[in-house]
């Protein structure tokens, strides 16, 4: 394993603004930032990513830590509790860890993916004119081939059901200051990322201005200094 | 506060067969078991509850330690952690605990609040005699004066929604063996005791009978000497 005082570098898909763009890459931000590892980016556009690393992966965000290459979100923050064991951990033991990914696995079936089928047209706009062809063609793919626009035209009438969806992330943080309790943990960064993601493109609100969740959202994004904060990002608020 | 060398009574939701049916009751239970607290159930029918505790609390669980009454079952959760320090604990620490919480408002919100509409005649007719009208007539209050009958007259076209609204559990559970991880915690307790609740009472099985949950459940179901087990609980498979 590579040691803790080796480099690390962070693989990442930005949009043509230069900003990091994908609920995935913005979790390990978080992760680092949250153990207090210095981390180099190194941004990579859609159509880079297939190539960027000789096909042995096909997704960002990916690690380079010594000599150590990794992929898949979930496998990098475990990685990073064994290869950092002196810094603040993302997970304080197994239950902890089950239940974070249990929270992810709600959080994408109700929440996430809803959020990609409403907002994968700003998405496209947003990427680098060269990479935009490609990202449209992935993605009607994988929606049967309805275009972006054809996907995404109703979508003002689908905020309600996802606003819905996010109740129990209101019941809960009217009790705690986090869904980590008192502080922010890898269930928090999941969370916050797709909001941070969705803000990174978005050209319809996506909540009421006085939405319950904002408090959370407005400290989570302040968090290390700012993560979350550019004035590249738009408003997730009417 | 008592100490742990004092006796410890739990009050119960009875119905007309003598077996214990609220899930918020059985989570308890499961957690005493958790902790290895002997402890000695005291039955209450749906009327004997108002007046049971004179005025002090409306519902059950109600524990009793010593000289310490305690309704809410996640107050009682907390509770027991303090007054066993000495047992196996049910929250590792502070993540844990806030993230079973969100488990729980979760799990109410998507599927127990489904099952409550789609088994509450069962519950009726299986309640003692001399409780059915008082549920009937409370649970009609919540209702806006539809009947039971009527609430639940097409509910067998509302089993494939619920039956999605699982998919987190499935998912999370072809990773794990328990929601808590390679053990089960409070989060498991929460859930095992919904679809206990219903096995309790029901008149339409739940879940097909290759379901992917249903090893879980039957592990659930077996732990702490068969704590689920008993010739009165009904088949949850078709």
């Amino acid at each position: 394993m590579a040691s803790s005082e080796d480099k690390t570098r962070l693989y990442e898909l930005v949009l043509d603004n230069g900003w990091a763009a994908s609920p995935y890459v913005w979790r390990i931000r978080y992760a680092l930032a949250h153990k207090g590892v210095p981390c180099e980016p190194v941004p990579l556009g859609f159509t880079e990513i297939a190539t960027a690393f000789g096909g042995r992966f096909k997704t960002v965000p990916v690690i380079e830590h010594g000599d150590t290459m990794l992929a898949e979100s979930w496998d990098i923050a475990e990685y990073l509790d064994r290869a950092f064991p002196g810094r603040p951990a993302l997970f304080s033991g197994p239950a902890e860890h089950a239940l974070v990914r249990l929270t992810d696995t709600w959080y994408f079936a109700t929440i996430l993916r809803k959020m990609f089928a409403m907002y994968v047209l700003d998405v496209h706009d947003a990427a680098r004119p060269e990479d935009r062809a490609y990202f449209r063609r992935s993605r009607q793919e994988l929606m049967k081939g309805a275009t972006l626009e054809e996907f995404t035209a109703n979508r003002a009438s689908r905020l309600p059901a996802l606003r819905d969806a996010m109740m129990p992330l209101r019941t809960h943080l009217s009790r705690f200051p986090y869904l980590g309790g008192s502080a922010p943990n890898f269930a928090d960064y999941i969370a916050l990322s797709g909001f941070l993601w969705v803000a990174s493109v978005s050209t319809l609100p996506l909540l009421a201005h006085d939405d319950a969740l904002r408090p959370w959202l407005e400290r989570g994004f302040d968090l290390y200094g700012g993560l979350g904060r550019d004035p590249r990002v738009k408003t997730l608020f009417e």
